[in-house]
């Protein structure tokens, strides 16, 4: 070992779902959208040319920002853009986590949380969920030093009420209080209208699950102007130009298709309702996720088999060999069609 | 003030250069490519659909680190790719520089270096450059907690021979050394064969200057394969896709197309060393410059004066209130039309 390695910064990295490259694979596994990115990103992406590309990229990410604002009816000032909601997630915790006291947040959720809290030196504090898997918000009624959890929450998919949110984000006005939307476009109800009644809120969002654009890398942060401008210190001390020309050009034509957005995730939503059912008929416990994605254990048949024989006949689900969750399997709501391949499966590998 | 606040991690970020959007300016203030991305770029974006694009990118950046690996004679594993150069730089000094003793970086250079220090808390000292603005590679043996440097320097464009950086790594094997060759292919020599001698150098290049594709935001390092395996694990840990689709596939066009890339780096070197001629003939002192930029000081016009001059006419250049360079200027090279009509400025600017 050479001397500079004591120097290095050494971390366990976050590891994302598999990304297999056959194209006759069914990819229920890393909570994609099904269905393409809305006609309009196809029209922006025909209208681009390269002549530009030689210069810089808007350094304050316009026109997206703008876009992203009056889709929620907010000023531009309270909007933060970065390179998918993990960019934006990550200068969240370098900027406003920076207590002595540990950071909160829940034991089954998404696992990048301890990840950054380890890359930063954040000391942090796993609160177990309730056995329902639910978030108790007494349990995050005490000192700390910020407060993350996802609504819905992952992988369970279980909503928090927004009432219920609120009391978190209320009792806790000496931190930031980080609630990652990631997946509240299907069917939650977001706590942004609370950004005006709480400084410390920051609601994080993303293009990648309901606008189907995880390939283009576009989160977004919304909160109050100070806290944006806090983000966006941090932001221009690590990279002043993230969003490359076409994130721009894409993701501005995509939130503007407030139609389309609304079209698909609907369908997701009704696919989901029907999986739940059908899941159940099958002798799975299916959780009452409203994500797109649903947190499942089987009655008699070991979780972990499952996803091998699933893999094994070319159907990529989620699995973690992981304290209380190590019997449950994160399935992504595909399109009717890959929903049915699943089940027709499922069918016949738990008659045996 | 907010209880919150005093959490917030407080920084004074890096200023780029302005980004005019009037359409008639002639902007040589942020060293960008006066001509377009290569053909085979414009192709690539013709290929594109939008299809894809609901899934997560290639995590492994594939086949743009491939491409580059394959320009360069490298393995895939020598090579890490980021959004832009600026991001790769981020990274590598969170992976690297997590000693106490200071790292070395001149006094006179890129200045995102010292925001940097000053977001991650990492102690630093700035050497300072000889009276010439030559880095003297003796300055830099001592204990530190590691060296970057820019080859070519910027503003200044000197370029440090290979054996002269050699020194600099040779010396300092203890620690990490990042050359930051941002310009190298404007005619420098790059130390990237030493990366095979030396397991402690780290080159980072950009397809911002030299590639024309700013807008995309690509950068990359090349080292050995266990410096880039460790910097992979950080950024893992960051976040997982960073590079969007079309930043992997107009980048893979544009690293595979080498004629083009040489052309218009040659066409921009000839200008340049033309305008070395016409400056001088203006009464300026003007550095020898390597890269695509040119820095310069008039015997008897203040460069704040020029610098204000210029922008008042719609042409923009750099210059910074900062010691020891409060009278120069850095003038990117643009095409020799954009030239002619700076010398025609000036000419009749100097006259009075």
């Amino acid at each position: 070992m050479g001397a500079w390695e004591s120097n290095v910064r050494k971390v366990t990295p976050y590891v994302p779902g598999e990304q297999p490259w056959q194209s006759n694979v069914i990819k229920l596994n890393t909570n994609e959208n099904p269905y393409p990115p809305s006609p309009a990103v196809e029209k922006a992406l025909r209208e681009m040319t390269t002549g530009t590309m030689r210069k810089y990229p808007a350094v304050d990410a316009q026109p997206l920002v703008n876009e992203i604002a009056a889709f929620y009816h907010l000023k531009p000032e309270q909007v933060f853009v970065g390179v998918g909601s993990d960019d934006v997630l990550a200068m969240c915790f370098l900027t406003f986590f920076n207590s002595d006291r540990p950071i909160l947040f829940p034991d089954i959720t998404y696992s990048f949380y301890d990840v950054w809290a380890e890359l930063f030196r954040i000391p942090y504090e796993r609160i177990p969920l309730d056995e329902a898997f639910q978030i108790c918000p007494q349990d995050y009624f005490r000192e700390n030093g910020g407060v993350i959890f996802p609504n819905p929450n992952a992988p369970t998919g279980e909503l928090l009420t927004p009432e219920k949110a609120e009391e978190i984000i209320s009792r806790n006005q000496d931190v930031i209080v980080i609630v990652d939307e990631a997946y509240i476009d299907f069917g939650g109800k977001s706590v942004l209208d609370l950004i005006g009644k709480y400084e410390n809120l920051l609601v994080v969002q993303t293009f990648s699950k309901s606008r189907a654009m995880a390939g283009m890398r576009i989160g977004y942060a919304m909160g109050n102007e100070k806290l944006i401008a806090y983000l966006n210190d941090v932001k221009y001390s690590f990279n002043s130009y993230t969003m490359n020309e076409a994130a721009l050009a894409l993701g501005t034509a995509a939130i503007r298709d407030r139609t389309y957005f609304e079209e698909i995730t609907a369908r997701i939503v009704k696919t989901r309702e029907e999986a739940k059912r059908r899941l159940a008929d099958l002798g799975f416990l299916v959780g009452d996720s409203k994500a797109n994605f649903l947190f499942v254990t089987h009655r008699t048949h070991p979780a972990k088999a499952i996803f091998e024989a699933l893999k094994e006949a070319g159907i990529y689900v989620r699995y973690w060999d992981k304290p209380r969750i190590s019997n449950h399997l994160r399935i992504t709501v595909g399109t009717d069609e890959e929903m049915e391949q699943l089940y027709a499966f499922l069918e016949k590998y738990l008659r045996n």
